[in-house]
């Protein structure tokens, strides 16, 4: 037989220390003078063309791997790690997440059973553990809860995922309620919750399409971008008068555009009167929880049904990593669970373990606790709640030095790591002009490859009207005041600068 | 400000060289001597009880961290890598494909659109198509199809999803066809099938548990455990006749069990008469197409609506790595797609990009086609196709062996890498008394520690009774010959050993 040409264990060892040295050297890069534009210049279809339209027929020399990577791929890259990357959300890697996410790839095992790999299955289930204590969640989130069979917490992939699976869970739990009912089931979330609430009714055949808000009721939102109680009820007063089955909530913990927090408590009074499964959508904020004087904007959660957030985002854990915690376990196997003969085990079918497999929508999952575990071994809870008042102060700073600018107003108030502002209307300026000029400012920001800063749409508190917004999100790993302060500096530069 | 406690560049150095030695050192214990057991000894709770009850406060030294990696999360390791893991599928890793990883976690992109990283996207798009190319996909399914909006291929994460996200689109094609029809959809796949299938069904709401055959029928198998086109015709037509909406059919090209092949052109011709969506599961086997000799196994496919297959599995990259192509990009976007504010992008809006958050069940998504590029430039297509014609000739050798001992019997064909067995009936001895010790040889052997081993069921094709079997599957990395020789050598050892 011909040799498979396998990596020898010294070309992998000097190629992985060459690979480490090129991301600690890329980490450094970031953080100095030259750094790369945040935001790829590439325009559509450079990198395609750069790449050649077969695959190599014979394995090519590394060195020319890692060339095309620093000439093909580098250019095409938009920095999340860039510390005035403050676009999305922060993407928070870190050197003991990469680790853990090495070691993982390393290990090469699949979780799907407790029995592929205990220590994948159980160390997953205690690092859960910590962090619900760590942010407070009362013990019926934890994989030691005594009512039977308990709740516990599992890592997806993303909230998406967190969030299809909890509205599987709520049907799950339904049905078994009421097996002959057969209403068509609704699910409600705020007008500024997260679009995979819809995509996820959708997926699980709830609503027919992104406009079914039969279905899928996006409800009205306050002045603060929260949901209105009130009209959640009334929604579900009238789903019940209409013959439909109000199944599911989704609550948001910080919104996409703006970090509004629903009312927590409201929501569930609401959800627990008419028997809906209420999931919190806490992907971004959620690790805020970690600091104490942070948790009462999550005063309620501890009536959820299922919550997420994810570490992945502003907690220092390489992506993906989303935490995903039930209160009730039975509901989530009984929508998940399906066990063929080569899927059996002897301790599974004796119920002694956690079989995760049950808990998500893939079958096969990577060992990603592990990173988690590093991080929070590596940092402390104290390291993380650093971080977490670190990036808010960030923000904080970023306020301030915008409100300077009379040209600049602040859209809503500053939550925790995110600011959003446009710019003020002129004397005899309309309101959509101004709105132009803020979505222009956008672009040409951006465009400057320094920052990378987001577009949105939020309500105006006194208005209600939808205006135009820009979204700061601070909170990335390498972050300095001296990033803040360089980007406001570059945003006042260019609101009267040329298009 | 405290600062945050990141590591320093130099010290993510150095514990990103020593990592990469721990993983050095790990492969290569693995093909010593000195191995580990290949399954963990650990019963439940061990690593549990090993591990605090709450996080650390304070952040502890790296050092400790990596001296509880040995101590506690390897001993409940499964050792997916090991050369004598012939358990449920090989699950490749290899040298290039954890570099791969190690840089996309490094550089902590998230590719959900085509503008946060124009490489990631790309890349994937690039590499999807020398693959279709490599395992001879029609022109159909590659990004370059002429037809608008075309076809092309996505990285998911598992076929689990793969099979899901296929279901969504011909729910949607359909409902593009006659929205106003209501009848209910009915899913097909064959008895031997993967548990997925059914599990997706759950998920979309189109089958309301792992038992509803009525909306996720398992049509009948022949001797080989390849479907019966006729039944699923007959299917068909009866629910057609009850005014049922046949909506999809996932074909097996290689099932779990057994590696059985169902006739894809049969099935497809029967697909298109009644204008079902046709999806191909070939997770495991996709892989040999690469090798010209072993095409004929999946003739038809060419007639397909979606397909996938893993590199996870049985083409050396570190999982997870699920290709899907779809010929049909607007049925996929249709189903997947949904755009507010703060996602929407110039390019995006223009058409002009892919992204592929719109592919897929999550919003955010790692840079994996790196590992996948990384492979392929290693390798190239001559060292990929040479992987897979070793790993069957690997099977040939254990099926040879095992047929020289005259009290095991081989259950059916053997299938590419796969080689399935079982003990067979002494004179005298029931079928199902032999099939006990069939079960009970694979614990022992389990048991053993030095090599793993997948206990299954598939119909005899004599009698078609459910028969026990033991499944031993090829393809790991660094199986030599020596390690198959082990192993049969090993099963003949145990099979009259004491319990």
């Amino acid at each position: 037989m011909a040799d498979v040409p396998h990596l020898s264990p010294d070309e992998f060892r000097r190629r992985g220390h060459e690979l480490i040295d090129f991301i600690t050297d890329y980490w450094r890069s970031l953080q100095s003078e030259q750094a790369p534009p945040v935001s790829s210049p590439c325009k559509p279809g450079d990198i395609l063309r750069a790449l050649p339209e077969q695959a190599p027929l014979h394995g090519e020399p590394w060195s020319q791997v890692m060339a095309d990577v620093r000439s093909i791929i580098m250019p095409g890259i938009t920095h999340w790690q860039h510390p005035a990357f403050f676009a999305y959300f922060p993407a928070n890697s870190s050197g003991p997440g990469v680790l853990g996410e090495l070691l993982s790839a390393g290990l090469g095992v699949n979780g799907m059973l407790w029995a592929t790999s205990p220590a994948a299955t159980e160390l997953e289930t205690r690092v859960l553990d910590w962090i619900a204590r760590a942010v407070a969640l009362p013990e019926r989130f934890l994989s030691t809860a005594p009512n039977p069979p308990g709740g516990g917490g599992v890592i997806q992939s993303t909230a998406s995922e967190s969030t299809l699976v909890a509205m599987l869970a709520a049907r799950q739990r339904a049905r078994a309620a009421d097996p002959a009912d057969r209403r068509e089931p609704v699910v409600y979330c705020s007008a500024q919750a997260h679009s995979s609430v819809v995509k996820a009714a959708m997926i699980a055949g709830i609503a027919d399409g992104p406009g079914d808000d039969l279905h899928a009721r996006r409800i009205e939102t306050d002045a603060s971008c929260a949901m209105i109680p009130d009209a959640l009820e009334t929604h579900i007063r009238r789903d019940l008068a209409e013959a439909r089955r109000p199944l599911y909530i989704c609550a948001t913990a910080g919104t996409t555009s703006s970090m509004a927090f629903d009312d927590l408590g409201a929501v569930s009074a609401i959800a627990r009167r008419h028997g809906l499964w209420m999931h919190v959508d806490a992907a971004m904020a959620g690790a805020a929880a970690i600091c104490p004087e942070f948790r009462p904007l999550f005063a309620g959660i501890e009536a959820a049904d299922s919550l997420c957030f994810n570490p992945h985002k502003w907690m220092l854990t390489t992506f993906d990593c989303d935490l995903f915690y039930a209160a009730d376990r039975a509901a989530l196997l009984g929508a998940l669970s399906i066990t063929p003969e080569y899927l059996r085990t002897v301790p599974g079918d004796k119920g002694q373990v956690i079989d995760y497999r049950d808990w998500q929508i893939p079958l096969g999952r990577r060992f990603r606790a592990l990173k988690l575990w590093f991080v929070l071994r590596h940092y402390g809870i104290e390291g993380l709640q650093e971080h977490i008042r670190r990036s808010c102060r960030h923000a904080e700073l970023a306020e301030s030095l915008l409100r300077e600018d009379d040209r600049i107003e602040i859209a809503a108030p500053r939550s925790l790591c995110l600011v959003c502002f446009r710019l003020r209307a002129a004397p005899g300026e309309s309101t959509a002009a101004a709105d132009r000029r803020t979505k222009a400012l956008c672009e040409r920001i951006n465009a400057s490859g320094k920052i990378l800063l987001t577009h949105t749409t939020i309500p105006d508190p006194a208005s209600g009207a939808s205006r135009s917004t820009i979204r700061l999100s601070a909170g990335g790993t390498f972050t300095q005041d001296r990033h803040i302060r360089g980007a406001v500096a570059l945003i006042r530069s260019l609101i009267d600068a040329p298009a």
